[in-house]
């Protein structure tokens, strides 16, 4: 077979490890260049695609890629751009295929969610029909963790770490308080659907008693007369209140609470903030005094404190996509295999993107405790292995060395121009 | 001469480490038991000395003594209450000089910031009208930086590398997705009265145009039309805009923003946030996407990411306040002393409790740049050296391995209670 570049695009919300699987695929690359010429990367995602922007990787020194190992965020761009139905917009199609014969891309990367390998599904299925040879290869990403048939999600791993550090932290900190102050403790965690990082949360509490003592899932339907129960029981019990909550809470019509109409002073609606309303629940009904935590993107982006194992995994999948590419297999994805839970053993496995798009991974029934307020064993003995080990960045005056790439812009060939 | 026995005890909010403070205390009068019998800590702080609940530290080993090095959050407890005027509430001085006298407690280590110098120094005229033999130490912490005489306050060090650790991943995420989804990141920080915590948000821009972009510190009137205008503008130059706002930021008239009014759907004042009020201004003016986090207790027990220097600084007071102890020197605390910026060489020294009780130690008005936006170059020497150095706890099962001490009662001798 000839050699043939290569396109290679991040997509949807970024995590503390999607570079390290960009990492992963460019130095994978490196050593394969009797069969892939250039890593381009699509600056901002599938956009960078749509409209001919593309990167040039070679440009980067081996250091630099290195260095993408340690860095949080998306290094060459993503974005949230879902490509549509195929026969509706089958010119976005067309036109990627256009890109990609303008630049030889030969090979297709897509590092996401579950919308990202609908997308890379779809457009292998339109270079076959346009008779176009492309190796479109899916590389999981997210910290949802809910792709389908991967025991776990690249990027996960490291957010569930983050999370039971935090909590176990800021429950240290407030059972030291309790006496005459904070009694409660609310932290709001991403997560909008599925409860994975809620659940990571539990992971702090070994013991019985030990904090969190209630975790709210966007599984369990929000009855705010339980849960205030519980945290006054908890109070009582042991001193102090500490709370996981998931972004994704329903009330019982099924309504996110978040958007059940904070307003602020001008009458605004205040999106986001599920903890704050807790909090304020928590003040009126049971008079003990709170602190809230929103952890937004720091939870993601925590790169400093990721998972050695999702490091590993997320290094891993960048390998494998290449070398599943290499080999002509197209239409597919690396997943996660678990062999064992105790003690942990993995391996990289392939999955068809067809089974894994658009699919959601719930969290099972029996993860969550039958009040609806914890984790399981079992839960505990799925999400254990992927928070072990640390993986430390280099630090600089003090903080982390995170890399900054020149991101040079491969020259345009085709005249047109696409618009987004 | 004689033997006697120490009274250790935690004050005010906790920090990453105050318990690496408390070690170094117990650690110290441990080597001296010549000197000092045992060290009695206070169960959640001073109201512990007040009801003759103390804790024996001798019943802990080494290993878990050891430990606290470590761990966050208040190993015996802290509270929030404050020994008022000597005149007006004598009975409280004169029951803590009752309980210490029947457990023969010659030395008094205060653990806290500007309220707990001067509940020391208190305690040591107290002691001195009262003609008991009390040698009084005040040992400094405060997340809040604003101690007087000190050079900078243990516990800060460790705040400020994680609050610009935070906002350099949070911002590399931001500037990944800014082409299609988030364009402005807001995380607030604490700091109610000073801007320290602010300030070192800003130790993550290195170069022009890094993030953050702006900073709102508690030191200058928010005026809404100039932030809106410089978000703006940075949105437009650098493609998203990332802010560091402290929680005591107030508006024209002085009021704290965080209480100016944001409501739930019930009507009730929602305390807290400044963040997502900022957010929601962006969002109606800017009509820019946004994201914004609050850090709350996370930032101030995040142990996993403690400053170096600040580890071996709150160690090093510790020490110093059981050797200052024991040459008698009462009525005074050790601080730090600033040697030279670069390199950064410090020392411990000593300062009068008089001269820091109830001072409130400002950001001067030089470490902010003329905009009120930003920090200076004179700010950054000043904060640098603070964050220098990792200084990671163990771990286990991946998460950190934080000790819960047993904190064994000391029996009571009174027959008396005193009511809190």
């Amino acid at each position: 077979m000839s050699k043939r570049n290569a396109f290679y695009a991040q997509s949807g919300g970024v995590t503390a490890t999607i570079n390290t699987t960009a990492c992963g695929v460019i130095e994978t690359a490196r050593k394969h260049q009797h069969r892939i010429g250039k890593v381009y990367a699509g600056r901002d995602g599938i956009i960078g695609a749509l409209t001919e922007d593309l990167i040039d990787t070679s440009k980067e020194p081996a250091a630099a890629i290195r260095a993408l190992r340690h860095t949080p965020g998306g290094a060459f761009g993503s974005c949230r751009y879902k490509l549509k139905g195929l026969d509706e917009h089958r010119a976005q199609y067309e036109r990627l295929i256009e890109v990609f014969r303008a630049h030889d891309i030969g090979y297709f990367f897509y590092n996401g969610g579950n919308d990202s390998a609908d997308t890379s599904y779809k457009v292998s299925q339109i270079a076959e029909r346009l008779g176009y040879p492309l190796v479109c290869v899916g590389v999981p990403k997210t910290v949802d963790n809910d792709l389908a048939v991967t025991d776990c999600c690249p990027g996960f791993g490291s957010v569930a770490k983050y999370v039971a550090t935090s909590i176990r932290e800021a429950s240290y900190d407030v059972a030291s308080m309790a006496r005459t102050s904070t009694r409660v403790f609310i932290l709001e965690v991403m997560g909008r659907h599925a409860g994975w990082i809620t659940a990571a949360c539990g992971l702090a509490a070994e013991k019985e008693g030990d904090a969190p003592h209630v975790m709210l899932f966007p599984e369990i339907k929000f009855d705010e007369e339980r849960f205030l129960a519980r945290v006054d029981d908890t109070v009582r019990r042991r001193g102090y209140c500490t709370v996981g909550v998931s972004e994704g809470l329903r009330n019982a019509e099924g309504k996110f609470l978040s958007e059940s109409g904070l307003r602020d002073a001008f009458g605004h609606a205040q999106l986001g903030g599920v903890a704050p309303l807790l909090a304020s629940l928590v003040k009126d009904r049971l008079k003990q005094k709170y602190h809230w935590a929103v952890a937004d993107y720091l939870q993601r982006s925590a790169r400093h404190i990721a998972s050695k194992t999702d490091v590993l995994q997320s290094y891993a999948v960048g390998k494998a996509a290449v070398e599943l590419a290499i080999k002509g297999r197209s239409g597919v994805m690396p997943v996660i295999v678990r062999k064992s839970s105790k003690p942990y053993r993995w391996t990289v496995g392939v999955a068809e993107l067809k089974d894994i798009a658009n699919q959601e991974k719930m969290m099972p029934r029996d993860y969550i405790t039958g009040d609806g307020f914890h984790i399981t064993e079992k839960c505990r003995q799925y999400l254990e292995p992927l928070v072990q080990g640390e993986d430390y960045p280099p630090y600089r005056n003090g903080l982390p060395a995170y890399v900054k790439l020149r991101n040079a812009a491969v020259p345009k060939k085709l005249g047109t121009t696409f618009k987004i």
